[in-house]
């Protein structure tokens, strides 16, 4: 007999490990553009989801996806002509030498794909990533991820050593990191940084990257931008949240927004670094790099050149932060991010159990944000790009109700 | 410049591990239940692909992805009716006490997953797979892949000890395997066997699963059958390769043909496994368990059950195999298999390169089927669940023309 209670018969068939977001769980039954309607027909403003990049069931995409899937869908042991086209068009986005890539289904899968290759070709086994990073949920990128271990209380491993955030991006250096895992018998293959240091709180690393990629890579590791969060123009024109140091990754990985939902990841390297990797290692993928996932890749990119999403989420990311500023508040701290990334930082005793409060007081009041950071005290505000001023404004001033009353 | 040959445009963009399938490669523009279509027009016979289960370009499945597409696609984080109402019936087909899902994006996913909970719930680190095993592509289940490790002459790993295929079927024992794990210092977290052994050289394992499965609980580790090939009907109407043998696994994985080419994996284990890793162990993903898999999930099941597949798949691949027997041909060798899985053994002298002769002239007369096992000697016949006798028919006619020029 299915239980009538959603929550109920959902925690019926998955595990205790399997959170919802909110106090009182959303109940989506449609979304479209911005918007999520729930099974009582409350419409909710996404404010969060970065996954449906151009909007929710933009039909574009749909329209790509579904033309394909009745067309042909089969995996890269084939030639077809559209998925070679997306990988071009894709690396036409990148700077030189980045010329070669890797499909996967997942950034989990991308993430562990990367950390693969950057070990093989190094022959090291140390990594090197922020103090609250999350890099994915594949064994591998797990161990990596100490804002998921610590979901458990799971110690990180021996072979990774994190760096500071933000204390590190000030005067960028891993010589601290290099030295324990110096000490701890591991040399480094590879130093991650998520690029728009979303779950160490959200920061702009602005020129860190740069000395950062030079020391891991005088330690004999690689430079990795995990562009799974920044990527495809959620920070801004420049695309990539690596793009604004004067650095090149060794490795880019890539994921959520890609296929605007549709299970989409990939890595990029150069070739000499691919051609290392596989004299030793191993990768097919059966799903990664079907044809509807390059179909979804490519409406996703037309429709960001298109409307110039990009320099919208500039735009409008300024404009919601230059608004979030003004509401004058003593929890509120400093408002940061780029693009259509925004962190706010609560602030006061027990600040990450009032970001709780304050995100769930928005979902009442109609509005999805999220919470991250270390102290969970970062409220998260990260819409699809085709969020206008006007969507700005209901969050601002859902904001303003909210910590008024908080 | 692109360049107009499709080869070389792929190669541009695609690093060199990346292998084509076929001496003159395979260059699809479209595909219509078993036949895949070229570019100059040619249709090819589908013999060998397992993920379009119900056919490539199954209308119902694509307008069940579109219409959700459409409507709604979110994650697990959410409460979504129709992803709980594909994990009941998904469940509903798998014996008790398995009774708990966890969405994945892939099998390798999948997998990766399930030997986590494995070694957590266990507290052990050991794994025992089949001699030429392959699971995956993450960095944990590549590295227990002896097949996937020697395309680059890469090592086991210690933690890894593998069971010798078919020999150790006949009098089912791991106790080798043990052994050699704990004189390098390993406990067993699982014993994982693909229930058809695709890359072993495709065996039916009879009974041996039920002993192999209660030697590797005496040892405390868990028995995890891996049913991405073999699921969902293909060897039968008992639906999966474990439901023969009188066992229970403790954690089933699941992938290729799930959404009919649509990305989505799962693991399905025990309420108490599942809760005992969720103490110690953290997983989500983003994609994994979103609407639009659930959706394509639920049409290949209702596809399957209306069209009565998994019995067709009995009836053709035992029409397949008897036909495949009569050929009077001293190259053919044993011919096995189970439901629409048949493996054609190639023996005599360097039968692995008579069998690569055999799988290209094959697809010159316009028939795909592959080649495994160790020394890939193995004839690997695998179409869609919809192949019917006709189809059967086409594909003895073309190999008995290939032999006799061989």
């Amino acid at each position: 007999m299915t239980p009538a209670d959603p929550r109920e018969r959902r925690d019926r068939v998955f595990g205790p490990g399997m959170h919802l977001s909110y106090d009182r769980p959303v109940h989506a039954v449609s979304a479209r553009n911005v918007w999520i309607t729930e099974a009582d027909g409350t419409k909710l403003l996404d404010a969060y989801n970065n996954v449906p990049h151009v909007g929710h069931g933009r039909p574009e995409v749909v329209r790509a996806i579904a033309a394909q899937a009745a067309l042909l869908n089969t995996n890269t042991r084939y030639l077809v002509d559209g998925v070679a086209e997306y990988a071009e068009r894709l690396i036409s986005l990148l700077p030189e030498p980045l010329d070669t890539m890797f499909f996967a289904n997942s950034g989990s899968e991308a993430n562990d794909l990367a950390w693969r290759i950057a070990r093989t070709v190094t022959g090291h086994d140390g990594a090197i990533v922020t103090a609250n990073a999350y890099h994915g949920a594949t064994d591998l990128t797990m161990a990596t991820s100490p804002e998921g271990l610590a979901e458990t209380g799971a110690a990180l491993p021996a072979w990774v050593a994190t760096i500071a955030i933000p204390g590190e991006l000030d005067q960028p250096s891993i010589s601290s990191a290099l030295h324990r895992l110096g000490q701890s018998g591991h040399e480094p293959a590879f130093l991650a940084i998520d690029t728009v240091l979303s779950s160490d709180g959200i920061f702009d690393p602005g020129p860190a990257l740069s000395p950062l990629a030079d020391q891991i890579r005088a330690a004999g590791g690689l430079f990795i931008a995990d562009e799974v969060q920044a990527g495809f123009g959620r920070i801004g024109e420049t695309l990539w949240g690596f793009a604004e140091s004067a650095v090149v990754p060794d490795i880019v990985t890539f994921g959520k927004p890609m296929g605007n939902g549709h299970p989409l990841a990939a890595v990029v390297t150069r070739r000499d670094v691919a051609e290392r990797f596989s004299e030793r290692g191993y990768y097919f993928s059966t799903f990664a790099g079907n044809p509807v996932s390059a179909a979804a890749g490519m409406a996703v990119l037309d429709v960001m050149a298109a409307e110039a999403l990009p320099r919208r989420a500039e735009k409008v990311g300024g404009y919601l932060r230059a608004a979030i500023r003004h509401i004058d508040h003593p929890a509120v701290g400093e408002v940061r991010g780029r693009g259509q990334f925004t962190g706010v930082e609560i602030r006061g005793e027990e600040a990450g159990a009032a970001a709780h409060r304050i995100v769930n007081a928005m979902r009442e009041h109609g509005v999805l944000i999220g919470a991250t950071g270390p102290q969970q005290n970062v409220l998260k505000i990260r819409p699809p790009l085709v969020f206008t001023e006007e969507h700005a404004d209901i969050l601002t001033a859902a904001l303003r109700k909210v910590l008024t009353d908080l």
